[in-house]
């Protein structure tokens, strides 16, 4: 490892307890270097308007950083071990190209705002990729919704069959779980849209820094003011961002289990393009949905990442080292779910259905409940109703089709209202 | 119990089953019967609208439902063991005042909606009462922040003193930060604000019942379109509404664990009130900061109601049995956590600090940031400035007032924009 | 509520807040009072062994506690909101009955160590509990795998038809999960078996306490001698003994899942007796298995429990009354599991089969496993096997009994090996 | 990828599918190879024992094992994307050095139980490392309460000064606690200590293999009977294993917590060598005790490791690929805890105490707990002394030698009763 930023001469240096301080710190600061990078180049800018920085020096500086963001991105730059951390690494290529120059970037902040800063600008393009998925989501719900909308599928709860559903109403369900993720994920995106640069350690710094031009240059919406409070959002913000991808998780695991009993052979509504299957390594005659089984799976990811962070808040007030594993928790939690939710689009887009097995998974009970409802619509006490209309003998000439278009409650197969769905989902494209 | 509403003739019935099946399922549904009261009546006014009821029927009920909700408040009704549950206990009521009347109340809905709206309009109001805890709590802190804002406090990094902080700093965080928590409160009530009622078990009914009408009446902001969806969200709205308590109740811990370092001898920052602090059973010496502590400690029991809904979403879609166990879940963190947040704004108002022991914690070494800085604004380059200020020898002459004021970054001490925070709050009242 | 034991004079009483440190303290308390009067008076024998009471002032003592939990027992005595906790209750009667010999009796001992030891006594009888309801379960499974060994169901990978297995099989899982499940509640038994009296405060006392006496009377394997440690044990052994009732409530999750499975009209392979099972309140066709689907819910709570307890723990060594609310968590957690685990042995007890149904779903493909092995066994190198046994054309001629009683590897339907899992069982009885 | 061993002609494979089905499964194998090579010779001895290899055969397979096992550790075999995974890889390695040889490795195992052995060959090394670290840090507690036993140190609770405590105490409380530690870790090896080899995909095989060879072969104490049931202990027995590690982990953090406080001004009663400690990017003041912050941290790694394998677990029997998630969870849990766990040894070995800090917060009120105690001793009730031992004027005249020489309950500073422990710990070594 090149020198340490703090070290002081004459302290011997271990290298197993380096090993545990560094932990994979460097390799994950790749994940958002590029924003460091970005962030460093505000910096520097509002370094400059304060008079700290020449216009010439900053010039040096905009040039060595878009050099190295290039480098780095190209392959000729790696991050890795020869630096203590990303942060570092910045400035040691701008001291070694600009010499006193480099030597100045670092005036008016620290790394406790540097890496807020770069968690903060990654974690909004996280969450608008979350937004952006579950809006693709949510639309071709709504497509299919609109071009399946009448064919009967058993509705189930208890997992027993209890009254006819449809496509209609099925995908419906995830358009609308889809629009309240994205609204979630923009909600979210929004609360946190506040720039922590300019907090230092987090007490501030004697400088008149102009955080006004840093958070506009960053495309932030507003100034996250108190330092200390900067400092003590960390994890806080992180926690939140992963709560709102929790959501569309949660949705994504119950469209996996639906589409794991589907894929059955017992309930058998659902086939699956060969492409989301896998064999056995024993059994010759497997195919198996694995693709959906760890869509389902996923949502663990995320809780892992919630746990490990949520763990290293309950401390006291101002910056402790505890706070820097919440970078790899959110990384794995962000990294692993938004792979699944990817696939998610195509996955629903693809899959076929296979109505005659759903039709005849209809059963003469499933009329039931209509019966009782008609005849509460024709005077019969409801409660009277329903113990009549438990009788099976009443059963015999359900129809599905007819069915679902009685079912003329607002949003149900007769009434799906789709349309206002639409409408929700244009709002948050 | 009184006969359960599903029964069937010659079913046996299992104590220990009932008892297992029961839980304590009826007493919790004290804790929203005037919501389900109240979602009953808009669905009896939804029924005559479409001329299931006459508007002598809807009389009825309206009155009977009235008198219910002031006999429970009023403690002459107990809801207790003698029913299933509270939907069946209203459901009971206006039959036994009413005869068929009563008997057509449960026309188009199922229990599965009636608990979904109960537990919504709940869920709305413990949102809003967090919001307005979180209201309180900022407007202390700011004006705390007001009238201490020069006082200074040593600023901790690692718990190691690190720079001269101040109580305008302090209290300049729980400003934002319980700004922020009003905000998010906020949010995830508009995301919320949907009105399941009218989904029945989960895919509507044969009736074209007027949601918009229980809609308005309810005072939700939109409906719930797709029935599947409606029991699809139970669960997952909870998890949101305690994620946006859990925000404010992160903060709390931590100004609970500021709050047990600063009363502690070694520390010696903070008097509490003598109503805040408890005695021990065996040592006759002791004045414990037990409130703190507790305060401290509720995160766990809002981090265990998240836990335990949580656990019970790993499902297909359609109603399941498990989800009956969000409730209790639901109350235990909603309860313990506002019972906590709602000591917060008195705790805070009430604290004294003792400047004198607060003075004596500063160090001459708590002024070494201040001379990088000044130096590099005197164009040293700051990395060498770091290590000229390095040297205890320069560290002389420090004061506390003058690093104060000139700690003039935006948000810090010499300029904490307590302003903008007001205008913030303002928005959120 | 009568005097609190270390109350000042002139201190005033804030309603509000006593009403948040109490919490539901003094209701939880009656879950381990007897327990606690045991402790008493193990207690008071130790301080007459080393001459602090009299024989006589023992005698009165041992005489009013055992009055103590006769009245509390028979009802007599209600712990209430009148006492401060079950501590000073036990305290405030000794008081009242015998004047200063009860005011000697918390000579030497704290509240502190009073609850550990009351809940370490509750936590052994509910470990041994747990312990015996898993070797009840594993019994019954033991039972029904001789019974019905040789009936085949069928056998899933990714809830895919995979090959033919057996009820000798099924059975046998739960046979062993719930013997591992006894194992490790015996296991934390033992592990938890050490007796905190007499630590005191976390600090000891300046007598020489006879330990020995208080951990044999008490029936402590052995006694926990760091004072500190004893206090640091607090939470950590009821983390412990949560997660071990957690691995019985798992296997019971998926027992659960099973049945939940096997009862939907798709699969069918299980009919409920119908005490299982419940209607619904709208649709007069609905018989549910609600029971199953609680007790796979039921793990939700231990898991809040164990969150709840957890987070609690990151403190700096020594009490604090944060670790208060671990109380009410271990009974939520415990009360909830041994309650599910409970019907555990009976529902399988009871449950039918519906070996024709089984049967049916039994597929031509669930032998090419056994095809590819066989022709490993000719010579045909496994990989190329495995090939040519993937070929449908080969599946023909398989049949159920054939292929179990084939089934020859240790532990599967050829040879069960159930001798074997008897004789752990027995061990653990 | 090499091709994939399943692969069936002409269905073709998306690489984005692809690449969110392998993960980084193949680089998480690394970390067992060794052991799935292991148990790969295991099971190859066990065919030729029944006949499906010959002599010749197993000797080809092992030596091509050693090679491969010798090329991986030395580097000159690379376990990378080229292959599905480590399972696929051994068996390509043997099929291309041995042909048809290797073509019947994998005759009477899957991929399923081949994951567990090697998992569980795993997690037996894992356990194993953590109790012989418990024993170490134990060990050095021990040594350090004998040498330091009567130093005074300060007694907290509530974080407030309480009575006077000492050096021998706060080590016997690591001492006890690293013991029982140590024992969790024993018992959990022991309960995990099961061969589930020779369970094929979850329903065992058509073929007698020698379980009882490969149990013994590879070290298991006993054979995992029941084939689904082993499929079912996956994830069951990672969690009890990542939970006995927590244990010790809990207890770390508190150590670290102990530290964190005491290496503060205000304490200032430890001094850690300055390896331990780094500086500050901005603050040229600051040594900061982050290792001792991050080993407080580590058990977030160790919870979130728990919880990402706790989500996978809501399932019906029977294999999911759902399960591939606890590889990389478990990896990350154990990890990062036994990196952390590895310092504490020496930290604890080299901790320097500031005794004249230590005395110097030991005051008066410290003094009334024995005061109150020996004036019981006198005869006044216990109740009455502690009123009267709250006088302030009764405190003088204390001292801490004396204090702590009276305190002879058993295992307090007056009786250490370190012999015990070393016993206890003695039978763990």
């Amino acid at each position: 490892m090149s020198d340490l930023l703090w070290q002081k001469p004459g302290v011997a240096v271990d290298a197993q307890i380096q090993a545990f301080l560094a932990g994979d710190d460097v390799v994950l600061d790749r994940e958002f270097f590029l924003h460091d990078i970005a962030a460093s180049r505000a910096h520097a800018e509002g370094l400059q308007r304060i008079g700290i920085l020449s216009a010439d020096e900053l010039a040096g500086i905009a040039r060595e950083l878009d050099a190295l963001a290039e480098d780095f991105s190209g392959g000729a730059f790696v991050l890795d071990e020869r630096f203590e951390d990303g942060h570092s690494a910045i400035e040691a290529r701008l001291v070694e190209r600009l010499g006193d120059t480099g030597r100045r970037i670092h005036t008016g902040r620290s790394r406790n705002d540097q890496v807020l800063v770069a968690t903060r600008l990654w974690l909004k393009e996280k969450l608008a990729r979350t937004q952006a998925l579950c809006v693709e989501t949510a639309g071709i719900a709504l497509q299919r919704a609109r071009a399946e909308a009448d064919v009967p599928l058993p509705g189930y709860t208890h997992l027993q069959r209890a009254v006819v559903s449809s496509l209609g109403m099925w995908w419906g369900t995830w358009a609308e779980a889809f629009i309240d993720n994205a609204a979630r994920a923009r909600d979210t995106h929004a609360w946190v849209d506040a720039n922590p640069l300019g907090s230092a350690a987090g007490y501030g710094v004697n400088l008149a820094l102009d955080r006004d031009h840093g958070t506009g240059a960053l495309g932030f919406a507003r100034m996250q003011l108190s330092p200390p409070y900067a400092q003590l959002s960390r994890g806080k913000f992180e926690l939140a961002a992963i709560e709102a991808l929790g959501s569309a998780m949660l949705d994504l695991r119950r469209v996996a289990w639906d589409l794991s009993l589907f894929t059955s052979a017992e309930f058998g509504f659902v086939a699956l393009p060969a492409q989301y299957t896998t064999g056995s390594s024993i059994m010759p005659n497997k195919r198996n949905p694995d693709v959906i089984e760890l869509m389902r799976a996923t949502y663990a990811s995320v809780a892992a990442a919630r746990s490990e962070i949520e763990q290293l808040l309950s401390l006291p007030s101002g910056y402790h080292r505890d706070l820097q594993l919440s970078k790899g928790a959110l990384f794995h939690g962000f990294g692993k779910g938004l792979q699944a939710l990817a696939l998610l689009p195509d996955l629903l887009r693809n899959l076929e259905w296979k109505p005659e097995r759903m039709r005849a998974a209809l059963e003469p009970s499933m009329y039931a409940t209509d019966l009782a409802v008609d005849m509460a619509k024709q005077g019969v006490p409801f409660r009277d109703a329903y113990r009549q209309a438990a009788d099976p003998a009443r059963w015999a000439g359900g129809d599905p089709a007819a069915s679902l278009a009685a079912r003329t409650s607002p949003g149900a197969a007769g009434d799906l209202r789709l349309d206002a769905l639409q409408a929700r989902l244009a709002a948050l494209r």
